[in-house]
Order: structure tokens, then C-alpha cells, then sequence
């Protein structure tokens, strides 16, 4: 496997929209999508059920996946009492999100920036005294990276420091994330030579990016020349972030999967089973809509997977 | 001017589609954005109006956005008779389409690689015969290069040698057309290079792609790192080929323009005017879909934009 495709849609893409999908529904989407090949899904998020009640059953959720051969059962959390609630339930990675907007974070996780970087040490400190082979991978993540809806740009010199400080409080992995569909191929390349250039190379190997102004799959371009090999996407593009006003719209795995397939880069997903697992979602969710261009097109004639001619 | 967005929709998105635009409300599209600063326009294409009503006015549009300073006026022909009427009409910039798959060519202009390549010859016959300062630009456009919906993929070979044809035919320039939304960035990076390997880089510098399975802007983002600085988009993606099923979907120019200026990148288009174009085609097309993420979500909080940096 050449590239890395994390499926967020079961956090990221639940948690935007109003219905519930049932659990039953959540674990038939999470295996079929792993055995289509997928290899890590972030299959929700540790929050208190009141603010997100569509991710109320994230334990049983974690405990169903963490049954699933081979896949890396990733989960977010708000906070040390959530990361807490992850290790119970046995995820294998934990992502902290810090958004390098300070109004931003305060509005959406009422912490400002010290707080935040209190809570991943906590984190870092809980993990390392757990016996080493039931310590999750930590990532902390900088969101609102490439932009803030309520600040505007972000300056380098403060997402550098953060950055920093994420690593310095025992984060395994520093993640950028496009919250608000701001990044563009450009910002991609510059940003992640900013954090690389204070983390190492290894500690910043992901990225989460947004389609809100089409420029999602350019912008994964931009980050695989950057030397990137983990995405984050969204089954039918389901999701994206409601606390910033505006800025839905997740990358499609559908579309993404395709683009890198079709560039002779393995990502260990068979295409047809993954556009196949649209009907779950379609059948659990009614009416929500789904989008992807590639399920709407088709394969071009002839198309030969990577896979295929492995 | 970092890079020329060669607008396509009056030829390109009024073909694929039923209703007729009224010449005036082509008249003030064309004017319009030419305004925001589009600097050339594919504005028509010499067929008999019985194939393409709605394009019927060619002539007069042309004659019309021939009287636009500091625009490039130009036009699709499918053959040396359409270049006459393109040269009596005074653009400045004439296309020919080859179907590198002879069998969308058959079906598309009833022509072999022969025949089109006998066109292309005549219709630079009779340039050269023009005084030089009447002489339109001419482009030999290879169609269907990133494969066929009827073939699939075409030999680099059969590409390579059509590609050198249409050279000696006189084209000044060739161009790659991913007719059917086929096309990759890997497949952008590596037919660019057989091509220039046959023509020489200055004669290739421009390509028509398409979004049908969302990859165009990641494939803008390669023909950029390619080397490429002249890339074909319709306004709100109208568009696409009516003779290959399935393929419909131009870029979409107000995304195309947002995501070079984004980057850094001149354009030489003001994004809000531009956008404001689109209330043209709304109004005189009822009912006709529009596209474009832009359009839909605004321009990034504190944007600025190369123009205004400038």
C-alpha cells in the first residue's frame, strides 16, 4: 500500500447531519468499507451524548470495529476525560483536535489554546503509563489550519508554535486540518513544510482536507508531492464541520480512491465494493444526500485498478 | 499573466445543451467577461446549424467579440470549410479537433485520421496564403487522448503519430483534450511529455479538461506542474461532449480562476466580476443547471487576491 485513505465519514460525516444512523447500520457500513479495502475509519467521537447524540454509541461502535482484522480503529476526542473514554473502549488511535484559531476553539470546544495543549499532555501522560502494546497512536491535530470563518487567515508563526507545543506535550503525530475548505494547493505545500520544519518529517505524515470550494482532490495532489501518504475522506462526501458556518463538504473516498487508483497508487481499496457500500448509507439515511462523481460516471472503458494488475 | 483560462462555454457549454441563447445575451456574456478579464474566448463553432442551432450566429458573435480590445476571439471548426467561414468571420484563433480514437471520430464528424489530417492541412494551405497579419492562430486539438468512451485507451503510438500529423500539416500548436473525463495527473504529466517529445514544448501549452469524475482541478494542478499555461474552463461548468455518453462536465471557470489566484497565480480575472457573470446565463437560460463550489461557498474570509496584491 502506497497511500493511506482514512475514512472519516462515521464521525465526521454523522456528526454534521441531524438523522441517526442506527448501530446496526454503523457496523454494516464499517465492515463492508473494510472489506473494500479500507484500512483505517475514524468510527466516531468521544463527546458527551447531549451535543452530538448521533455519535452517542461511539463505544459499542469502537468495540464492534476493533473485532475487524487489519483495520485501525481511530476515534476523536474533545479532551482528556474523552481520550479516557477511548482507551476503555480499545481504540487504536486517538486524535485531539487544537484549531490555531483561538476563537474558533473557544466557540467550538470553549478552551482556548493553553487549555487545549493542557489536555493533549494529559492525554500523552495516560497513554504512557499504559503497557506498551494497549497505548493508542495520539495525533493532534491543528484545525482551522489554512484559515478561520471567524478569524481569516492564521499567522505561521502561531500555528508553528502550536505545532511545537503539540509535539512537545507527547503528541505521536501532528495532523493539518482544512476545517473550513480554505487550502489550496499552495498553502498545502507551504504548511506542511512549516510543520515539518518544527515536528521532523515523521511526525506529520496526514492530512484532512474539505471540497467546499473544489479544490479537495488538487489540494490531495498537492500534499502527496509534498510527501504526505494518509487522507482523510468521506464515504459519498457525508459530513463536514458544523461549528464553521459554511464550510461542509468532506473529500469523497469514492473520488479520491479513484484518482489515486487511476495514478497507479495502491490504496488496497477495490472500487467497486467501495461504491457499493453507498447503499447502506443511502438505505439508513433517507434522504440525506450523497455526492461523488465517480459513482455518477463510472469507470472509464478499460480502466485496469492497481490492484487488478498486481 | 501567469496563466490563460481560455473560456470555452458559448461553443463548448451552449452545444451540450438544448435551449438557444440569444445572440444578445451571447453578445453579453462574452463582453462581461471579457470585463472581469478573461482574455480569450471560445465563443463559437463553424458547423451547419442543422448539426448545432446553437450555434447558428456564429459569424455575428464572432464579428461582435472581435470589437472586444485585448481579446482572443476564438472557434471550434470540424473541418477546412468551417475554417473558411472562421477566417471570413475574422477570429483569431481557429481549433480543429482530432479524435486520436478513430472511432469517436467516425462517429462524431463522419472523418477518418486521414481525412481530418487532409483538413488540417488545407485549412493551413489557405492561412498561409492570408497576409501575416491576418493570419489566425491554429490549433490542432487531439480529442479523446485520455481514452474513448467507445475504444478506451488509445496507443501512445497512434497518439504520438497524429500528434506529429497534425505538426506537419502546419498546425501551429496542439492541443490535449480529455474529451471524455478520463484523464489522471499522472496521465496529464505523461502524455504532455509524448507529445512535447513530438512537437516540441512551445507548440503544446494549453488543454482541455474536463470534471466528469471530479478530478479536473487535481488535473489543472498537474498540467501546471507539467508546464502547461493555458487551460479551457466554461463558466458554471456549463457543458461537455454530446457525442461522447456519459462525459459531460467542463471545469468550472469561476473554480479554475479561484484556485490559481489562491495560489499565487495572475490570471488577470477579478473573482466577484466574474461571478457576477453567472446571472447572465441564469437569466437567459431558465431552468438550465449551473455549477461551481465557489460560487456556492464565497471566497475564503480575508482572500486576497493576486490582482488586488498586485
Amino acid at each position: 500500500m502506497d497511500v493511506l485513505i482514512s475514512e472519516v465519514g462515521p464521525r465526521d460525516g454523522l456528526q454534521s447531519i441531524t438523522a441517526i444512523m442506527p448501530l446496526a447500520a454503523k457496523k454494516a457500513w464499517i465492515a463492508a468499507e473494510a472489506a473494500a479495502g479500507v484500512r483505517e475509519i475514524e468510527v466516531g467521537s468521544f463527546v458527551p451524548a447531549k451535543h452530538l447524540p448521533q455519535l452517542a454509541d461511539t463505544a459499542e461502535v469502537v468495540a464492534f470495529a476493533r473485532t475487524i482484522p487489519g483495520l485501525t480503529v481511530a476515534v476523536l476526542v474533545p479532551n482528556a476525560r474523552g481520550a479516557e473514554a477511548a482507551i476503555a473502549a480499545g481504540a487504536d488511535k486517538i486524535t485531539l483536535p487544537l484549531s490555531v484559531s483561538e476563537t474558533h476553539s473557544l466557540a467550538n470546544l470553549r478552551r482556548t489554546h493553553a487549555q487545549m495543549i493542557a489536555e493533549a499532555r494529559a492525554i500523552a501522560t495516560t497513554i504512557a503509563a499504559l503497557p506498551r502494546q494497549q497505548r493508542p497512536h495520539f495525533e493532534g491535530s491543528l484545525s482551522t489550519v489554512f484559515g478561520c470563518t471567524l478569524e481569516g487567515a492564521i499567522p505561521d508563526a502561531l500555528i508553528a508554535r502550536l505545532a511545537g507545543e503539540l509535539a512537545a506535550a507527547g503528541c505521536d503525530e501532528i495532523g493539518l486540518s482544512d476545517t473550513t475548505g480554505y487550502a489550496d494547493p499552495a498553502a498545502v505545500h507551504r504548511l506542511v513544510k512549516l510543520v515539518r520544519g518544527v515536528v521532523g518529517d515523521d511526525r506529520l505524515t496526514g492530512i484532512h482536507l474539505h471540497n467546499t470550494r473544489g479544490l479537495g482532490l488538487a489540494n490531495v495532489l498537492a500534499g502527496l508531492d509534498a510527501g504526505l501518504t494518509t487522507f482523510d475522506s468521506s464515504l459519498g462526501g457525508l459530513g463536514g464541520c458544523p461549528f464553521a458556518p459554511g464550510a461542509t463538504g468532506n473529500i469523497v473516498t469514492e473520488d479520491l480512491a479513484f484518482m489515486l487508483d487511476a495514478m497507479g497508487i495502491d490504496t488496497g481499496i477495490d472500487l467497486q465494493k467501495l461504491i457499493a457500500v453507498r447503499t447502506i448509507l443511502a438505505e439508513s439515511l433517507p434522504g440525506e444526500p450523497l455526492y461523488g462523481f465517480l459513482p455518477d460516471a463510472g469507470l472509464p472503458r478499460g480502466f485496469r485498478s492497481v490492484a487488478a494488475a498486481a
